[in-house]
């Protein structure tokens, strides 16, 4: 007989959920020293200065003559002041000559200026005389044109804060002033397990009665993505100590532990059991105001995070992007994301909602010249083909009983 | 003495560039067969077709009881129906006994309905009378609280269409249907090589009026974000027959050939000549309408596309986001993205621009409890660090001569 026994929960807000967790886990502390041509998406463990000042010399920023300033002061079409040019400043060396007074040397974009010269004319507001002579046509001021040094970055500067996630400029950054490897937040491990007699391996052909265990390897999907390494536990056997056993395994291998649960009854009481039995504080919270996704389970042993995710595909999903990625963000030491970049779009339905409750409802997006639509999809929580029609998501925020269609909505994209 | 040869070149919008480049080369056609397991990212060749009924079988999507519908027609809570307790239905096996009138078996969310049976009362609306007999304290329709055969996706239906990057609910629904290998594209090649006698290695130290190449890493990371195998040619000397080696190297051996192109004009004119001896048509467009960029160049030979970028850093970075990561799509036959997400900030400053052009300007986002803000950082385009401190960047869209501060702008995230 079906029991209600842990299935009647309180349930708190995903970010309630996420603060109580991470009063109780430590960030990942092992680092590791990575070229930084290899070092993309990696999270700095310590914050590396700049070791010289960048540009360590004095460049131009456009192609044109270097020059004394004071030598152009008044200059004008109509009244130009003419200079000897003197000799041209090759690209990657460094200029051999001083610039005397009366003259200009020819310099392209990142050539270093010579010694005497303090600005650059651009090649555009000069006119040739001879091989000998330039005329220019308006003044420039002192440091016109230049970068001067330490002007990209200054030595002993930070280059970037402790907890960056490196993005392609960040790696050039950190070239550009010579340091060639990094001390980074080594990736996290998780371990991903499920649970349940009615999962099989994807390897198996189920019998009837019996499905894919497909979570295991979406959830390895969303970590990778997020940077972590994946160890995959495979499914236990519907008894407490297959459960228990397994969970122990991993949660001793790995970063985080998560576990998406069964079914039946038992499977999810087990599942707590078992969570319960690795460590203090155990489950800290079970039961979230989400929809899909309220089974949704948080727990901590030694500092270490685990999480319980329901069986059914889309709420794993969904539940895992509220869960799992702040967790694996906070394991390594990154800020919490700021800023969620959205589509903009018109709701062409209704959703209806609960206050106290945060709904995650996949769209579809549309678009025809005016308007970008989203399409609610709905459907029973656990058709995976809803998330594969889907290009988004919209959420309903917890204090509010709906969306109304022809409201603007924010659309998050898988 | 600088020249003015080929730098006054007319300028189109990067999309125009794009469209024509788009009619000059074609998608790579080689395929790989990969596990699904480890296809996170990659692109399909094929569409998968859905070799079963997913789900195979009736499930139930409720804890509860199976029961024939007509026996639950008036039930109600003053005046329930009262119904014989059956076998009940084991998770991950089929049930042995065929539901008689009157009965009802006790299920979970996922079991498979017994024969016989056509509707799931969920155990919120049962009341156990003694071991033998329930009450149903409210009528199920046929059908209610079930998942029917192929309900999730049909036997031969389409799972995904070609072109698709696979996501990992996408990993989840192949695995679902037991699709555990899937055609998809090679991953692109990338050949990047850099010219100019002032750029040295990253491992070198710059002599004065030296500085290190760091378009080609930066490149490199972009292009592996996008799903690309990077091959680094470094450096060619600033003499027509160093660029022209090392491009044909590069062009035989990648899907795509970018060069960021020294600073001096000889550099800039050699480059171009050697783009145009690769094959026909070869450079198609010189010139954007974009700032910075201005200098970016698109070209074709034998239906493979060359991307020409300019030096320095920060115009390399930004122009190669709206030029080689689209082109990486077409190559790999991945549709043009539809929708790009972006934060909404208030512009604290106004940006100048020019009807005609289209300016990208980073910006560093802050928040208050009301807003977010968007900083525009305007720097000398040749700092790198101007991109190291941004968040994102703003869009002023070719027929605008700028935005104004306090106005509402869509920031797209690096």
């Amino acid at each position: 007989m079906p029991t209600k026994s842990t299935e009647f929960f309180n349930v708190v807000p995903i970010a309630d959920a996420l603060a109580l967790l991470f009063e109780h886990i430590q960030p990942i502390t092992r680092t590791e020293t990575v070229p930084t041509t290899d070092a993309l998406d990696r999270v700095l463990a310590v914050a590396p200065t700049s070791p010289l000042d960048l540009p360590e010399f004095v460049r131009s920023t456009m192609d044109g003559y270097a020059v004394r300033a004071a030598d152009t002061f008044g200059a004008s079409a109509t009244l130009p002041a003419y200079l000897d040019v003197a000799a041209p400043v090759q690209m990657g060396q460094q200029p051999t000559h001083t610039l005397q007074p009366g003259q200009a040397s020819s310099i392209h974009t990142g050539g270093m200026l010579p010694d005497g010269a303090d600005a650059v004319v651009m090649i555009e507001r000069t006119q040739p005389v001879d091989d000998g002579e330039i005329e220019i046509l308006a003044p420039v001021a002192p440091g016109e044109n230049l970068v001067q040094v330490g002007e990209d970055v200054a030595q002993s500067a930070p280059i970037l804060p402790a907890g960056q996630r490196l993005r392609p400029q960040d790696i050039g950054g950190l070239l550009a002033v010579g340091v060639l490897q990094v001390e980074v937040i080594e990736q996290p491990t998780v371990a991903i397990m499920g649970s349940g007699d009615e999962i099989v391996s994807v390897e198996q052909t189920p019998q009837y009665g019996q499905i894919r265990d497909i979570n295991s390897h979406v959830l390895a999907a969303l970590c990778q993505q997020a940077g972590a390494q994946v160890q995959q536990l495979g499914i236990a056997a519907d008894t407490y100590d297959a459960i228990a056993e397994k969970a122990r395994h991993g949660f001793q291998s790995a970063d985080l532990l998560i576990i998406s649960a069964g079914s039946s009854v038992s499977t999810r009481d087990y599942t707590r059991d078992a969570i319960d039995a690795l460590g203090q504080p155990g489950v800290l919270q079970h039961g979230l105001a989400v929809k899909p996704g309220k089974p949704g389970m948080v727990a901590a042993a030694a500092g270490k995070p685990i999480i319980g995710l329901p069986g059914n595909p889309v709420s794993a999903t969904l539940v895992a992007r509220q869960l799992v990625l702040p967790t694996l963000r906070r394991l390594t030491g990154e800020p919490a994301a700021k800023h969620q970049p959205t589509v903009r779009a018109v709701l062409t339905s209704n959703i209806a909602s609960t206050t106290g409750r945060e709904d995650t409802v996949p769209v579809r997006l549309t678009s025809d010249d005016q308007n970008t639509q989203a399409d609610p999809i709905f459907g029973k929580s656990n058709l995976i083909f809803t998330l594969i029609n889907a290009d988004g998501f919209v959420q309903v925020p917890l204090n509010s009983n709906g969306l109304k269609a022809g409201s603007v909505v924010d659309v998050t994209l898988f």
